[in-house]
């Protein structure tokens, strides 16, 4: 059951497609209890309340005892303390006796106090007390999701070869260094089907532009890569630069598409290219001015897009930077102690994403003009939407690939998004885990960390574990930052058939994972499932913080630790192992319900098949396109278990599930 | 077997006290494999090996897979990626086939990638390759600790009271918020036998002085405590104040007993206090004239003392400062772009712990002028040797409290040490753990984290399941920075019981652990271990990395993540689970050798027995002086199982095992 309330003036954010009634709020002091100001509300937690949701944020699956705080943050440090991520997804889930599904509408920065401060209490406050509140109580934690799914709109579908696995680096800076990648795979025998193009290959970081000197011949390397079935993938960053004669920039300013400030002037913040202006996404004809923009790259055989940098992020507005440098003046000479000298630190390290910046521009929303932190979580949402809607308008009906850095609940419907810049830390790779399920919740499907870690040195071992977790990823990318120790499957100097059989997993894997996230996806279902969703009864299951459920038939437990030779896995009931050395399977072998110690190799999957589920497995291939969907094999767990597969052509975005359900016959 | 060789012109560190003669290197190539500049070698590593050592280092009990710098340094980043802390501690063993430990004795930075470039290779390297280099193969890892801590001689003793429980928080910052302190404590009947002083209770942070404002009777609170039988420990800074008329100061100055840069003048960096000089710890005149200044407080009372700063750390140099102003003036005005911008930041974020800075000043050691980074990771050694040889001066025979934060093998013989600036991190409960094996075997065991964490907003759950652990640590001290959330027993608004149960329980274990302790000191054995030294054929406990033995007779096996209801244990063997909710013993009950989920609620805390060992138990006590050591209760398992019990004065430091030992009768 759903009932929607509204508390002062809400800003509509569009994240509901279909509103119910709103009801007069009547106290309900057995449900959430209000504070005086009206600027949030507390719900009672019980000892066995779990706590779901939240979409991307860091700690465990069950988010009790944390603050978290929904306000888009292009924050590279993904610590326990940290309390806000690139996304704002305000939902989320008090399962226990009950199961109460809680969203918060709003636009603002919200905070959620998840027993932090009590641990009895969850407390959700704003400033501005203006929201809608949407409660859904429903019998399970699952079905409270559906219902909220319902609400928000049918998720994003890519396209079936965004499937496959992308190789990515901060930067393949030329036209040969993307060529020699795809060569050193095809070599290998690695499988791929995306490259991805980080900052470099624009000119001078302008979006909408090519290096002509580094990609003299884009559009040639563009067509020779997809003879090969290979995607390329660019990145478009939030910030406009300020360039006379630069098209974008020009038209921007002649259409007063960009955000003011208060001044009415064109607001000036640094990104990559320096000085920026950062376009209206917020303003109908601003945004649909930017999306027709992203023609330039399809026009050029591209079908796939990263949108970065919409928190936004800002490195720093030219006003705050001056100011900072008067500031440094005064401790110039100064015998600075330890509170002056962190003062001075601190003005520097205050520069970027600078709360004063937030409040000091404005966006033309619905016609009001409307101050930048009131509306702030909407930016990359309205970004990619921006995109989106072009696409539809460019290449109607059409399944365009389009993730985001920074995200609200609504933009899943126009992209998915990537976890951000995570590090090369094996704390990351079971954050990895146990993000995907919360962000299932809010409606985010198509998504996948940094496989290998973006920051950081990683090691060999580090990304053949990720690797193993990163196959059952919707989105499944390997990406590292400039600087970093080089990650790619053949970078260690060694022989690459671990990766080979680890990558060719997932294309054994293809038909399976695609079936059940296009099953998710048209049935507002779970993709990732927490075995507590399963198995609630399960104190055990409930508090399993390092296994998932992929689709309906398969427990995944990943090694995410450094050095192990294995790991201490629960099964919630019996349930038949399948191991698999790289795409061989190796090993059948029916677990009794409880505790084992299951012994993983590097090169190594282990596969839980539950009891009357079924697995199809294809034959493999290199790309998505050669895996043949119709040669399965069909592993079982009972006699009677049977599986239905889902199939598309893989480009259609208005899809159904009538006519794509297909029995598998073994 | 240990064998001993010289490289090039090693500087003397005084870590080894007996050495063997030097032999000439043949060039073993089994053993280890020379790089062709000699400076640094190869050893190759076997899959199976486990690298078990380093001492206070991020990441796992096992080593292999990263690279770790012995280089003492300030950073309260204890991240994954992180090479450095505090302490340099050169000794580790390749533990497999065949068990070798390596100590490499040189006091300037050595880099240790273990397995991080190439899986199959430990590589040690150094920029001079003046080295010696001490070769132990015996039967077991345990044997070669041994005849390691036998060369480098034995750990340093506190007195038996430093087993009590510490109470810390950066400040305290009157008398009257330290009475409040013990008062809170005695009102809960927590007990409690140290309260910290941290930097405030120094007027402008000048070692040596009592901000009389603040402490007006600092002599009388004292001695207040004592009568309550507890201990005030303040901290030393390794810095001293630029000021005139401050005694310390005008001495030095006076003496040339501070560190010099280039041309000869005092070298003036900034820490706390601002403007500083280094003394140099490392001559023998200043060292001694340092050490003496302890009297300032041993002569109010005061008989515990932490040292602090002595990486040396380095805010800024004055010089270095200077020129960054500088360089920051040629960023201003220009449109930076993600270059530029980034070296900006660069530059304010490169002003601490600068290592050019470490290259411009000088100590004065036997003799020779030595520039300060090939003899870096001394520092913090020779300030708490200077301390602790002016104790044996002042109060001859009697131990007095003493641990450092920066250290190097050699120092473990005059003090402790703490495991430095923490964050309230779940994975910081967990390397709390796994760091005490490791810093046993380089002779350091009297040694804890900051329970609860350092910095960062800790949980009242996180505080709890800390507790479990901490109340193992022979240093158990709760303590916390300025500016996060109190984190001390009664700071979070609910009953005590918990606490007042956890901290209870230390207590009754005080004859075990403190008895523990003494005989791994006297025997030059080890407190903690890891399973995999008692079990070394069991590939599972060789990878456990979240267990450990304490002492001969109890494994421990904590929680270490949050909202957990318990967890997976591993048993190497049959043991005899002992539960205790609080001090009282709920449960008592034999598990079989293998895997076992064992619920484990915020109050309790779980020990497992070992077979034919016995575990003696005090009735408890406020303090330690409280505890009974004749009246104690054995817990059996096995009918024939004993315990020896280790008991002193708990106050001479020249104490040897004959007459202090004891059979408990039960």
């Amino acid at each position: 059951m759903i009932r929607r309330y509204v508390f002062g003036n809400p800003i509509e954010t569009e994240a509901v497609l279909r509103k119910p009634k709103a009801e007069q709020w009547e106290g309900d002091e057995q449900v959430l209890a209000f504070g005086a100001n009206q600027t949030g509300f507390t719900c009672k937690l019980e000892q066995e309340d779990i706590v779901y949701g939240l979409g991307e944020n860091v700690r465990g699956i069950n988010k009790r005892g944390w603050i978290y705080v929904s306000h888009c943050s292009d924050n590279p440090n993904h610590q326990e303390d940290t309390r806000s991520l690139y996304g704002a997804h305000n939902f989320l889930i008090v399962s226990g006796k009950r199961n109460l599904g809680i969203f918060v509408d709003t636009p603002e920065q919200v905070i959620f106090d998840v027993g932090y401060t009590r641990p009895e209490l969850l407390s959700v406050s704003m400033d501005s007390g203006n929201y809608e509140l949407y409660l859904i109580e429903e019998a399970s934690a699952e079905a409270v999701v559906q219902e909220f799914r319902r609400l928000i709109g049918q998720s994003y579908l890519p396209p079936k070869w965004a499937f496959g696995y992308g190789q990515s680096r901060w930067s393949y800076r030329t036209s040969e260094e993307v060529r020699q990648v795809a060569r050193r795979f095809r070599e290998n025998h690695l499988p791929l089907d995306m490259i991805y193009l980080d900052i470099d290959y624009m000119e001078r970081y302008k979006d909408f532009t090519i290096d002509r000197e580094r990609f003299p011949d884009f559009e040639l390397l563009v067509e020779e890569l997809k003879e090969q079935k290979i995607h390329l993938v660019p990145i478009i960053d939030g910030g406009v630069k300020v360039e006379a004669g630069y098209d974008v920039y020009e038209e921007g300013v002649k259409n007063g598409y960009f955000c003011k400030d208060e001044d009415g002037e064109n607001f000036t913040l640094g990104v990559w290219p320096g000085k920026c202006h950062y376009p209206d996404m917020l303003n109908d004809e601003a945004r649909l001015w930017f999306g027709r923009k992203y023609r330039f790259l399809l026009d050029k055989g591209i079908d796939g897009f990263w949108n970065d940098m919409n928190e936004p992020a800002i490195f720093y507005s030219e006003k705050h930077l001056k100011k900072v440098f008067e500031q440094l003046e005064e401790y110039r000479g100064q015998n600075l102690d330890i509170c002056s000298f962190f003062e001075f630190c601190g003005l520097v390290q205050g520069i970027s994403n600078n709360e004063e910046d937030y409040r000091s521009f404005y966006h033309n929303y619905r016609g009001e003009r409307i101050r930048h932190d009131r509306v702030h979580n909407l930016f990359g949402y309205y970004m990619t939407r921006s995109a989106s809607e072009a696409f539809e308008e460019l290449e109607p009906g059409r399944r365009i690939l389009l993730f985001s850095r920074a995200s609200y609940i609504g933009m899943h419907r126009y992209g998915g998004i990537w976890m951000g810049d995570n590090k090369s830390w094996w704390s990351h790779l079971k954050m990895n885990l146990q993000m995907l399920p919360s962000l299932n919740m809010c409606g985010f499907l198509y998504t996948g960390a940094d496989l290998g870690g973006f920051g950081s040195d990683a090691t060999r071992d580090l990304v053949l574990r990720w690797t193993a977790l990163g196959i059952f990823m919707p989105l499944l990318r390997n990406h590292s930052a400039d600087g970093t120790r080089r990650q790619e499957p053949y970078a260690f100097g060694e022989a690459t058939e671990d990766f080979r059989g680890l990558i060719g997993l997932r294309y054994r894997l293809l038909p399976y994972l695609y079936s059940e996230f296009m099953k998710a996806a048209l049935k507002n279902g779970m993709y990732a499932r927490p075995l507590g969703f399963v198995w609630p009864e399960d104190p055990v299951a409930r508090h399993t913080e390092d296994q998932l459920l992929i689709g309906e038939s398969i427990m995944i437990a990943p090694v995410c630790e450094q050095n192990a030779i294995g790991r201490s896995v629960y099964l919630p009931e019996e349930m038949k192992l399948l191991r698999f050395r790289g795409t061989e399977l190796t090993e059948e072998r029916v677990l009794m319900r409880g505790l084992h110690f299951i012994e993983t190799a590097l090169d190594e999957v282990t596969i839980y098949l539950r009891k009357d589920h079924a697995l199809p497995l294809a034959a493999g291939g290199e790309t998505v396109e050669a895996v043949d969907w119709r040669k399965l094999a069909l592993l079982r767990f009972g006699e009677a278990a049977a599986y239905e597969l889902y199939d598309d052509d893989g480009m259609d975005s208005g899809v159904k599930l009538e006519g794509h359900l297909f029995p598998v016959q073994s």
